[in-house]
């Protein structure tokens, strides 16, 4: 590998040779930090080579070309934290700055290192539609940036484009990380997300080639946009129905742009005590639905959220023996990486590869054994409605908490605090064909109980609801009337430290009466005790 | 007509002869008050005619051959309290009094009359998934039957199955109002609902044939049964891709019985200034989005829940000059066979005619003109996400309350006594392009503010609440933070009487900070004001 300039390393291997010495074709930008090695590398094709930008220049000659707009959209990639430009957007964010301008930043969702490096320049005025960042969370929770949550699978086409009419009339760039960019489109790398979408509806496009990108992604990718009046035709998980790169009109690119690094997922935290204890009682159940023939063998396509709980489901699952499981899900994790490994998992259907350098490197290099076990899809495919319903997925979400009638919140702390956003739960609870919710039933050495009178925040309500499972047990909701799913998950679910707090809430509740008994002033106490004193068990 | 004999009016009329002697073909009951009208009346066909039974031998023979199951199942049609079966289901509530057995009653949603007869008979454990009969929502609020709403559009095929499998081993009797049935299968009324679902799930099928329906109906239905694993094919509000009937093995249908009576919407009540407020205001927003290019002249196919408000809306756009308009919608009230009538409507989709009587004869009375023009399909087509979103529907429901942050509350009174349901309206907020709620900024004279700073029940989260209309003026909510939303919607769509009252609340909510800011302590004093000093504005 020929590695002439990269921005990053403040030009120490330039090649002090006009670029038009080299090619024979004309540069568009003629600046002499120009970067010329994807050309050299193919992952930009001649005809696009004089598209191949200084990233600084490139941001100039946006706000240029936007004539001093005040509020700018972007719309990136990224979705896990993983495929998220990381060139490109600082320098618009400084170019910005000197203009007075702000952005209003799209993604697909997570881009943690993007939010990190536009929070520090200080020029995010809007923010859409999931973050995992804590600066970025901070200034969200104080007001300063406005953030709306929204449903991952509905976001990239139908909100946004509501959203941008009114905002900024219109998305005025979309910046997608490739591995390789042709004269038919882009080939994401190890997520797609929105970045279809956005390429769909922005007035100029950049690309940024990450140079590290596997060359094994190739052919992973099934790029489909859902169309107004057609089905999305997904039958199966492994089912491909549409191309292996992001088609661009060819005016519509403004820059490529060279990036550099691989986005790698956390190394998972080894599941303690009340992991195991909430994964074994999933287990449990799940086992106990397929001996009454209520579920198949294979059980259905699974959906699971991110962390520690959900990989040590998978865990069980594969310790228990099961076998021909399918993911239909956002993001893969190593833990299915595993099951796939070891013969339980025949394909996985994602937007979003959050794995750990290890895992990673092991599927980047047996393309082969991988090649139709995987598919990367658009998050308005992977989090579509129509399809999870059609493929009837088990959907395994975490609650932040659940209240006694099987109300969850999933965003929210003590109602206002957010922590991330909705993501994909509220897609996938509701379009499920078993919808589960897990959450340990304490957190924070027993301070706060998960089980509550009344969730401070609802993103799930109880319809969506079938199954709750903390480390105390499993509570079946399904078709149980408010009162029962209240007595259940109280004596089931709830900690035994909580039981007499919550039955003597229920019990004044019941006073009151009604279908769903409610004691207005009780609701909140024990989120009370613990935002004055620090423990939801200490009363005034 | 040769009136024979018809259960209600006591045998007057029977012939005092043996069946047998009139009809070649060998009756299965033997009993004298066999319904025979019906097979000469052409409604049942010969070789069905065996099956046709007195309503009381039917019942008792379904119990003896539940064998006694003490908790049994029924599901029927019923939608918009129209359609349901009138004569069997109070015959079996009498034989299942006798033997100490109990019902779970399962509709489409509601049933009126006939959660009228059940309630009277005591006989109801059970009921799902929506209502709107004061004494079973008594029993229902007092703990006695046990009910969960369920969004109409899953229900029958998603999670009704579920819910029976635990709880009787499965669906015991479908029992479904037909206008004839043939071999093939049964025709139904004026409403599908869950009627399919019941029959393919079913051990028993009981038709009720309504001698009263309208041989206009036939033709108007499209039967089709979503299937997992693929695409439910329809693209355009007209399109047909089922059967016109409900298709039955032969061998499982039990039994035949007669009913009369046709159901009939209320007559809408004539719009007061309040509701006409709402629809222009409703009105100047859809224009708005006209004028600027945001949504078509035509609009997009329309749902709207039922009520005088929303009759005031589509009176609005009638006179507005509205032309080629769509609806996709649950019912059909008398305001949309105004705007056909008028011209100004191409095409109804439903699963339900709630007409009143004079709109109803003029439907049947030109089969020829609405041939083409109303489709009545089953609630898990019409209610469908998958189709709703393919649609681009605008959703326009009626709200009980809504929060400052537009958290919707459709359901329950001071979050405990229920009303009818969530119904349709999750489905609607969920899938639609647009996703509009309406309210009256007050009620009970003033009493009662529909803006709270909490609902204290939330059936559609924000996330789902794109515009919210009340008397007072329009919130276009898309994209905005919390904060913004809670200015905006207290500034113009609260009732002037609670601004100061709600901006106090935010205020005071503000000082905790965070991205919805809450006060926990005060989230719900409107709502103890209004049940301790019945009215909201009269504090401690």
């Amino acid at each position: 590998m020929i590695h002439i300039f990269s921005y990053r390393n403040t030009l120490p291997y330039i090649l002090l040779l006009p670029a038009s010495f080299i090619f024979p074709y004309p540069l568009v930008d003629s600046t002499w930090g120009v970067i010329i090695v994807s050309c050299l590398e193919g992952r930009v094709p001649q005809p696009l080579c004089g598209l191949v930008k200084d990233p600084e220049s490139l941001a100039r000659e946006v706000v240029r070309l936007l004539q001093g707009k005040r509020l700018v959209s972007m719309g990136t990639s990224g979705f896990g934290s993983v495929g998220y430009p990381k060139t490109f957007p600082p320098f618009l964010g400084d170019a910005l700055r000197e203009t007075g301008g702000r952005l209003v930043v799209l993604t697909g969702a997570s881009a943690y290192g993007m939010d990190e490096a536009l929070v520090e320049r200080g020029v995010v005025a809007r923010r859409y539609p999931y973050q995992n960042n804590p600066r970025m969370r901070q200034l969200i929770n104080d007001g300063i940036v406005a953030f709306q949550d929204y449903h991952l699978g509905e976001w990239p086409r139908i909100n946004a484009p509501a959203i941008l009419s009114r905002l900024t009339g219109g998305l005025d760039i979309a910046v997608v990380e490739a591995s390789r960019v042709t004269e038919e489109g882009i080939i994401p790398t190890a997520s797609v997300g929105a970045g279809p979408a956005w390429v769909d509806q922005a007035r100029y496009v950049i690309v940024e080639v990450n140079l590290d990108a596997s060359p094994a992604l190739e052919g992973m990718h099934d790029i489909y946009a859902p169309k107004p009046g057609e089905p999305v035709p997904i039958r199966r998980v492994n089912d491909r129905v549409g191309l292996p790169y992001i088609p661009v009109p060819k005016g519509k690119i403004l820059g490529i742009v060279e990036s550099r690094g691989i986005d790698h997922g956390g190394e998972p935290a080894e599941p303690g005590p009340v992991e195991k204890a909430i994964a074994e009682n999933l287990l449990g159940f799940l086992e106990e639905e397929v001996e009454r023939g209520l579920l198949p063998k294979s059980l259905y396509p699974l959906e699971s959220g991110v962390g520690t709980v959900n990989d040590a489901v998978f865990k069980a699952l594969r310790e228990a023996g099961f076998r021909g499981l399918t993911a239909w899900t956002e993001v893969v994790q190593d833990s299915l990486i595993q099951l796939y490994q070891e013969g339980a998992m025949d394909y996985m259907s994602c937007t979003s590869l959050m794995l750990t350098p290890g895992n990673l490197e092991y599927l980047y290099s047996h393309p082969g054994e991988f090649k139709g076990a995987v598919v990367l899809r658009p998050q308005d495919v992977t989090n579509n409605i129509e399809v999870i319903r059609r493929l009837r997925v088990i959907a395994i979400n975490t609650a932040v908490e659940v209240d006694i009638y099987g109300n969850v919140n999933s965003t929210h702390i003590l109602g206002s605090r957010i922590i991330n956003g909705i993501g994909g739960s509220g897609d996938f609870a509701r379009g499920a064909y078993l919808s589960v919710f897990i959450a340990p039933s304490t957190r924070k050495n027993g301070r706060i109980s998960s089980i509550v009178p009344m969730v401070t925040h609802v993103d799930t309500p109880d319809h969506d609801v079938d199954v709750l499972v903390t480390d105390q047990g499993v509570c079946d909701l399904r078709g149980l009337s408010p009162r029962e799913k209240a007595e259940l998950i109280i004596e089931k679910c709830a900690h035994p430290d909580y039981r007499d707090l919550l039955r003597k809430y229920y019990e004044k509740a019941l006073k009151y009466g009604g279908h769903v008994p409610v004691s207005l002033e009780d609701a909140f106490t024990l989120h009370v005790n613990l935002r004055d004193r620090g423990d939801m068990r200490l009363g005034a």
